[in-house]
């Protein structure tokens, strides 16, 4: 039984400023919390329904899911973890830098992907939604328990790197005509605005994703998505 | 001013068996509404909250439009348009298809890759969620009023199609090295459980997007997110 002022607690984490106080998170559904636990993350509490064989937990009524989820539908699993320490960023492996990015549901698809194609450090600037943001976290299916988000000045970060940086921008050239540094960093814009101005001055290639030629075609990507396709020619072996 | 009928007859197409009924489905937001009248649909009806200058409206406030949108926050503009007709599937394009797509966003989203790519035709089964479903009119951005969705026994229909069927799955050849036939289809499968097995036996060829091949990674990549990756590569020059 939780009590009143540990319910409180739990769904004050859906705030970030909670968050970066109490310096913990929440994960939801046995998917999420398992990819976190196989990933050596050590939770704080684990709240459940029904039995676990991977993790200690505290065993509750679905109803006290109900109070404490982040979810209009509560899942029968729900984690608190510690946040990850801030540290520099320092690799030379090809990134992913994100200006601007709103949408919980797109950057949970991109660390996703990102994931997927064994990308492990995505630069983000001040302004891109928290990637312990709850929709963040459920949307990401657990990758986010293996990828490193680091929250930056976008512009200080890409004046002081060295690497080509590439952006996805709608008036670019083919980027299946681009090369792709291995070291290099693929900026990917805002949703209603792509790419910032000052950003775009950084860049040492603007790449594009040709449309249909023929007749009128959608006028944009989603970023997730632009994402996608663009990752998935630069890790074309 | 809409009478209480009017109002209650628009909320109602939200639901699929109502647009069936009357034929009718509903588009929201000026940028879709826009896509819509552009590519030669006519509106039966447009609510509009401020001037528009490429159709004809009927004036209202904001709290009619709250009152029949079919979201929690309603846009400016709601129009009502007629269902298209349903014909006979008949093109030798490239095509997608769909078996069991059950979530709006994902229909939506490839709706709009495919209208970037110029497909002009998706054949869905039956049970993959309807196009005209407001969600996922939506999420098309307004690229499903340019897309045609064909909706039918998938099994039979693929039966019958002479071009090759590429399937995407997690267990099959890399994409990167496969021709793909400029009539064929790719089938993509469920959310949750792939290409149905009574597909996949009609499948020419089963492919997959690799991924990294060091450590641990993401389990599987979200179906739109996976079907840009594989559009990506295909409309490669």
């Amino acid at each position: 039984m939780l009590s009143k002022n540990e319910l409180k607690q739990i769904r004050q984490l859906a705030s970030k400023k909670y968050r970066s106080k109490t310096g913990l998170f929440v994960a939801e559904g046995i998917k999420v919390v398992r990819e976190f636990c196989d990933s050596g993350w050590n939770p704080q509490a684990v709240y459940s329904v029904n039995d676990l064989d991977f993790v200690s937990f505290t065993k509750v009524d679905q109803a006290t899911l109900d109070q404490i989820t982040h979810f209009s539908t509560a899942s029968s699993v729900l984690a608190v973890f510690k946040l990850p320490e801030q540290k520099e960023y320092s690799s030379d492996e090809f990134s992913v830098a994100l200006d601007s990015i709103s949408d919980p549901g797109n950057l949970g698809t991109i660390i996703r992907l990102c994931d997927w194609f064994g990308i492990k450090n995505i630069i983000c600037s001040h302004d891109t939604v928290d990637c312990f943001n709850p929709k963040v976290v459920q949307s990401t299916m657990g990758s986010i328990a293996r990828i490193k988000c680091y929250y930056c000045d976008l512009e200080a970060f890409l004046k002081n790197h060295a690497a080509p940086v590439y952006g996805a921008c709608l008036e670019g050239t083919s980027f299946y005509t681009q090369d792709f540094d291995a070291k290099g960093v693929l900026v990917m814009g805002s949703e209603s605005h792509g790419i910032s101005p000052e950003i775009k001055k950084l860049l040492s290639e603007k790449i594009t994703i040709p449309a249909a030629s023929d007749g009128p075609h959608a006028e944009s990507l989603n970023v997730a998505m632009a994402t996608a396709i663009i990752l998935g020619e630069i890790y074309r072996p």
